[in-house]
């Protein structure tokens, strides 16, 4: 079969490699109908060296076999892959955080390959995948990317809303209007927020944020953008603040426009590790800092029923479609901000 | 009359200086009964250059003059005040933040003197001062203490508590065996927590914390500390980590024993700007950060009823009393920890 491979910086290619196959009872072999790139493959694209590494994490399948353990999916059924692998019941997959499972890793780890591929071998089948209940033949086209994105981008969104506790008369500031971002103005407004603020300085994706909800869009950044946003606010801030880049002026940017006592709810990656957070950043005003990898399994059955009802349509943020052999153009095209998030057809 | 001032580096002094006096018609003036010294003080008392600075921010009082303008306390009446000034009234202090009040401050600073004297105006008194609800004559003096520790240090530990949304069925590592941390026991217990690991390595403090509810020591610190507690929870960690020092070993301790999803809440104020909070220390495992500068006011009412009738004994921190003459060696003595808290008397 085809599967993508990460050889170094910015060099994407797609091999042929053997079909996986099943190697305990707990696993199942998916063919991958769906696939995508993430933000977060970008960072690695930028700077990698090492063998080449399997990529993508995002997929929607069909279950071509299981092995004699698994109970909860069998052979043609129609699931989605969260971006982890998960026993779901151990501890932590018990309170919600899945993400942490004592004996789940993720994507290309642990003998597992990459998504954007034509199949691949799911470990813990039972605990990580998830029936959408429909069969694939049966699912309007027009709802595909919509569940893809329950595999990643939209849970991760919804996850960050969720840690910063957004809900009915809550503010809400989403810095990045990127995929996650947008998702996360539509994760916000599900959750009842009543105001959305999205700086962003793309005019193609505020506007597409507005669509999802936003209510105001703040294309200036640092400083001023601060300023923008106090303005909007009675020179208060906002109760939330989900900071969804991972680079460092995000985050100053986010102590810059969160309310007093407010949350600041990270699902951008963090590409640092030490950060401002003593009296002047956070502690002064009893600022929260929250967030991490979102176990999207949490979330998916709690979501799903709306997107198959059309209540809610987060595959929007796909914008492009690349058969699996362009998915190096895929990246390119993400990289250079021609495409907000590309679905890669295998 | 007498008042403390901070003139150097651990050159603390009494001088004689005029009597405070009503200034605006939301002045209060408050008669010293009893004040302390906190471990914030001896953060300055460390390193101090500058204008000669009036110290101390907590006292129990009796009120001696009221301007026009005040209608929660007269003449006579016996009194909480909180370590900050508010009007309780603001946006934040409606919503439980006075310590970040739109019209407040601090004690040393707007005009207002220290509580390590015999008297202080007290601004936006209808806001600041809780009255006890018994005649200072009438109150059994063994309650004075605990009453003393409701304007800061036992309500700093509830709000590390609180914020750490601490509970029934909730595990709880306290780091510091000072007077704050001794108090957050005593608060988490009080708030349900099933078990409290106390970090701390004196042994009379320890002690004390034991009977204040901690059901379990461990003196070890840095990466052996953390080991021992992870020990005691099954390699897991605890759900809320209670941080009362301020310095980093303590934070990096708090996220080595925090558990997946858990919480550090942090009451010891800060003493850097820059934490590790990437993917290795709190993003990777969705830990939330929060804490702050504790808005007692909003704990007063709640928590008075408990040491009145004599369900709780916060007051327990206080392990010396020295008259207001020798407030020097109040501070050289919790400098050099032979008092863990020492009691003021005008």
């Amino acid at each position: 079969m085809r599967a993508t491979y990460l050889y170094g910086t910015r060099d994407i290619r797609v091999d042929e490699v053997p079909d996986p196959e099943i190697q305990k009872p707990t696993d199942a072999l998916v063919r991958v109908v769906r696939a995508c790139v993430c933000g977060s493959d970008l960072h690695r694209y930028h700077d990698y060296a090492g063998e080449p590494r399997p990529m993508g994490h995002e997929l929607l399948g069909v279950v071509e076999d299981v092995g004699a353990d698994v109970t909860t999916v069998r052979r043609g059924d129609f699931v989605i892959c969260p971006f982890g692998i998960q026993d779901n019941t151990c501890v932590y997959c018990r309170e919600g955080m899945q993400t942490s499972c004592l004996h789940g890793h993720f994507f290309g780890t642990g003998g597992v390959g990459g998504a954007q591929a034509e199949a691949v071998r799911i470990p813990l089948a039972d605990g990580t995948l998830v029936r959408t209940g429909t069969a694939l033949a049966d699912t309007d086209e027009a709802l595909l990317n919509s569940l893809l994105s329950l595999s990643d981008v939209f849970l991760t969104g919804h996850h960050a809303a969720h840690m910063g506790k957004v809900g009915p008369g809550r503010t809400v500031t989403v810095i990045g209007d990127g995929a996650v971002g947008l998702s996360a103005v539509l994760a916000s407004r599900r959750l009842g927020a009543e105001r959305v603020v999205l700086m962003g300085r793309h005019t193609d994706r505020t506007d597409l944020g507005v669509e999802l909800g936003a209510t105001d869009v703040v294309p200036e950044r640092g400083e001023e953008g601060v300023a923008r946003v106090r303005d909007l606010t009675d020179g208060q801030g906002t109760h939330v603040v989900i900071e969804a880049v991972g680079h460092m002026p995000a985050f100053q940017q986010a102590y810059g426009v969160v309310r007093v006592g407010g949350v600041i709810s990270r699902v951008g990656v963090p590409q640092y590790e030490d950060a401002p957070v003593g009296w002047g950043s956070l502690f002064g005003r009893n600022i929260t800092l929250t967030g991490g990898p979102a176990p999207v399994r949490a979330y998916i059955e709690d979501v799903l029923p709306d997107v198959l009802a059309g209540r809610i349509d987060p595959g929007r943020v796909f914008d492009r479609v690349l058969p699996l052999d362009q998915v190096a153009e895929a990246y390119r095209a993400m990289d250079a901000r021609e495409a907000l998030k590309v679905v890669v057809l295998p």
